[in-house]
């Protein structure tokens, strides 16, 4: 951190900034400007200090300069974190694509959905049994049985399984059924669950809270990863902006980001992300051509009755024509998307 | 809501949104106009209704036009939510005042802010014992030998308590020491702490989440309403903008908002709002003119050494000076600050 | 527009809705519901009558169902907008690369440019002559000596330019030059330049306002079209949002929304759009893949030297190879690039 | 500026940096930490300097720690700007009420709304001449003859009178009638506009852009200063944010911010701030608490007539109410509305 003092600062206020500084355990390394005089602070920081050091009188601000995160941080682990979830391996050459409906709602929806997406090239299967709604006055899963009815489709079509953990003492029962635990945008900054999942040993996939930072998000990572848990994904659905047209802004430059800075791998959301189903395959194409690692894709077989988020589901057909295009643009970028064993 | 058609609709598709809105239990109302043709939905909607008619060939738009909150809506309760903490009312005519630190730190601290605060005209002493923090690296609280040295601070000054609770675990155990609940704003849509306070039977002050519309809000707070839990309470902590002078930009707007769609109280925590304790006492002061019910400020004996959020933080004199600031304002509005009985 | 009734509302308000809306010329069409009583206007409404509407006594709200955009909409134009510019076609199946400086410097630095990026198969060049600075003690242009700049450089490569025009007093001597006049985000709703450029008879590109949603941007687009000027092309540049880490947000969905509702060709910037060099690549990727119908890339010869925007330009080098990535990502969503006749 | 070293860079990349500050005229101070190095950057930088430093091999970030705007800044001017225009005084001890409708419709229109805002205290008449209008097909303003009406309004009541000016080829005409010029929120990076308004010797009053950030208004404003016009105020009118309730969110806090960065008085307008009548009144107390130097105020006679802005507009009647709270809200912060003189 830089500690930039306010102009006429004066020799005592100086004094005591590096007498606070010695007192915290940082050494001060002060600089002598036309404009303006700063400390270096030497040592380990950590971003509350930042806080600390401005109620210093004679500062004038404080300027991070180190990422506080770090086991999520390329700087810490330089390759890339490579997940394998049954036969299917996430954040390796191959493209992977998730699939399946917003909501579990019946087995023969859950069972449809999951061979249609089999077929037409999915690698693991999506469904929520516990869901978030903001009004309190609907559809919020069917719980334990949504659970088994995923398990079930698991077992007929040999795909891994995803689905939403909502809350700490869900954890173990979600852990359970699922290949995958998700914790959604919502979640993100649920400090508790994300150390609950951090301790599931199971793999993560950790969304971006709607109106985080991608800083924010990699410290959100950070709980999760200091666990022990390693096997851990990250998941741009789309930010909030000003714009209404859509239901969230989607930033596909977070995707190239997070490979730059991280080593997590990055699936992207553009049902979340978009909110309207005609604007899935432009994006879900644009997330692949800027280096996404997957995709993830909701499919129902018939959106306009589905009970949960509808208005962004692709009917089988639809996703059957979207891997289509996804194959050849991935191909464009050297990616390819894994042929499903039969 | 109102379902617009797209221009150029197919007989064959007004039959489709008409025989479709039957079977979802409604009727529909059809207005043939120059520009567009709409079916007005009779019937009790709810939000995600919007998402499946938009689903129906023809339908080019769903627009709600019903507010998608009940229990906390002034049409449901016209008089204002009046809430008993001691000897303390919250929503009434009086002013509220609840001071204290971020964080419990130590004996000394909290004691030392209770006296100081109580001394000043504060009314409920704030202090977090369980503290949400961005980077699991840092601080995050002293857990129950923080709630106990609230209560012996309580004991002490007679002013109720109010902390934050983080996660459903941990309700009943916080409940045995806290008056008054408080989820944060990380936690707005955390739906089953939701669930949990609304069934403590405790007050709740329920926080404004950084980047939740009013009307999300509003349907948080029907989550603890819900369950039969009336003693809620709003509270306003800015939200999150493009402008980074700031730490939150504050809505004061929200303020007499919530009062003209709301019967609940509202509160405004400028500590939070501006991140910086330079800017606490101007929007305190905006917050008491536009209407607000209450003040929660971030009090600390020496901000430059706390833990947690010290920038934020005014010291005792500061405090002692807004407090004399708040009444006269308060005043001019028709408000009275309530005087503690000694 | 819907009028929505507030509950409760009396007969006389109804009466006074429907007398207002015959005096202002329309008509109205009374739908009774459970919830709520809405009123359907019938005539052809425009955005500020929903200011007028919600004033009248007994109205809750006023819903707006038309786009106000008329001449821009696909409803008014089904096929798509195709400008010919010297021997470039914008707008049809072929993919169109603008790219050079940010910034008109020298003749060699335009002219070292110019060739570079026609030798990597670039369509039009770009160069700004006029640049907008936020701040007023910086660089600001070369003026009509950076005009001359760039015709000794179409001269010379063939390529067409397009620089911005700041002022509507400008608009006849960089008409003289420029074969495409931009619009800058900053001046996307001066409204007298747009008219300005609406008459000029010159091709124009009209750039997203950095806190523009889609409808404002195609109401301005407006202003150009209703001067008779239909050779209009809109480019997304990116919009404001919170994050810090990118200079903007790019908002790639905007892609796909504007070839929906718009038959006006759209462009992608994402040198502005990032802010930084090592995004540009893989978010022109992107908005390839989404379907945009060209690039805006910026080049410089010497990035680290450059007068302006020096950290969000390509080297030579680094353009050469994205327009390699450019070319099969562009076939995989079925369009080529056109070759430039030598 | 700072300029962050990445980790791991090679002492010619250091060697590199220095020797590029020299280049550019700036002397380079290492400081080389445990977690980074870092070199100061000595000498009198601007803004632009960021993206060329980042450029430099070896260079991770740079940090600028001065604030770009200078005449602008309590640095440079420590007492408050105080305007003087006719008998009014701005940014003094006493508080300024500018009032009036939002456009200019009729003679009776300007006539009865001057009146009627004296009457209630105001001390400058308001009315747009020259509107800006989303879209083209809607009213944008009588032009001169509306210039005409607001000096005979003048004439008749004594008030001075502020109206926009939209584009610099209407300065001289609009400082023919006017005693202040405003630049609206569109134009707040119309460059050349306001070097123009700089260069007329009227007083100014500059609106905030509906996505400006604190430091890019202040920078706007040094256009105007530069020109040597010092009689400049600010005016914050509401930003863009992601809730939708208000038209714009109203940043009260950028009333102190502000105040304490800047010697230019700081006007409200919580007309436009909020777009709803209803919330004009707490939102103009909340800036007058916070230390607002003036309020502005759209009245109209009928607002449900209104051609523009009506759902924001008071009537008379509203307007004297918000007087008569307004008196006593500023005398309890210690500021007085100064009496009109008869």
């Amino acid at each position: 951190m830089i500690v930039v003092m306010r102009k006429g600062y004066t020799e005592e206020e100086m004094t005591g900034v590096l007498k606070r500084l010695t007192e915290l355990g940082f050494t001060g390394h002060v600089s002598r400007g036309v404009e303006r005089t700063v400390v270096g602070v030497v040592g380990q920081t950590y971003p509350e200090l930042r806080d600390t050091l401005e109620m210093i009188p004679g500062v004038d601000e404080v300027v991070p300069i180190s990422r506080p995160y770090k086991l999520s941080s390329r700087e810490f682990q330089p390759e890339d974190t490579i997940i394998k979830v049954g036969d299917v391996t996430i954040g390796g050459d191959e493209l992977v694509v998730i699939a399946g409906p917003c909501a579990v709602e019946t087995e023969e929806q859950v069972l449809a959905t999951a061979r249609a997406v089999r077929a037409a090239g999915a690698h693991i299967l999506r469904g929520g049994a516990f869901k978030p709604s903001t009004s309190p006055y609907h559809f919020r899963g069917l719980g334990e049985v949504g659970l088994k009815l995923l398990s079930r489709a698991r077992e007929e079509t040999g795909m891994p399984i995803i689905t939403e953990v909502l809350t700490p003492s869900d954890v173990e029962l979600v852990s359970r059924y699922a290949d995958i635990l998700q914790v959604g945008a919502r979640n993100m900054q649920n400090f508790i669950l994300l150390e609950e999942v951090g301790r599931s040993g199971k793999p993560v996939m950790l969304k971006r809270g709607m109106s985080a930072t991608i800083t924010e998000w990699l410290l959100s990572a950070e709980y999760i990863l200091s666990q022990g848990n390693r096997q851990l994904m990250l998941c741009e659905r789309g930010i909030r902006t000003f714009e209404t047209y859509t239901r969230n802004t989607m930033d596909i430059s977070a995707i190239p980001i997070i490979e730059k800075v991280s080593h997590l791998p990055i699936i992207a959301d553009p049902s979340h992300g978009t909110g309207k189903w005609y604007l899935v395959a432009p994006l879900a194409l644009a997330a692949v051509a800027a280096g996404a690692d997957g995709l993830m894709i909701e499919v129902h077989p018939t959106p306009d009755y589905a009970l949960k988020d509808g208005a962004q589901s692709l009917t089988f057909e639809n996703f059957q024509r979207l891997m289509a295009q996804v194959i050849p643009v991935a191909a464009s970028v050297g990616r390819k998307v894994a042929a499903r064993a039969i």
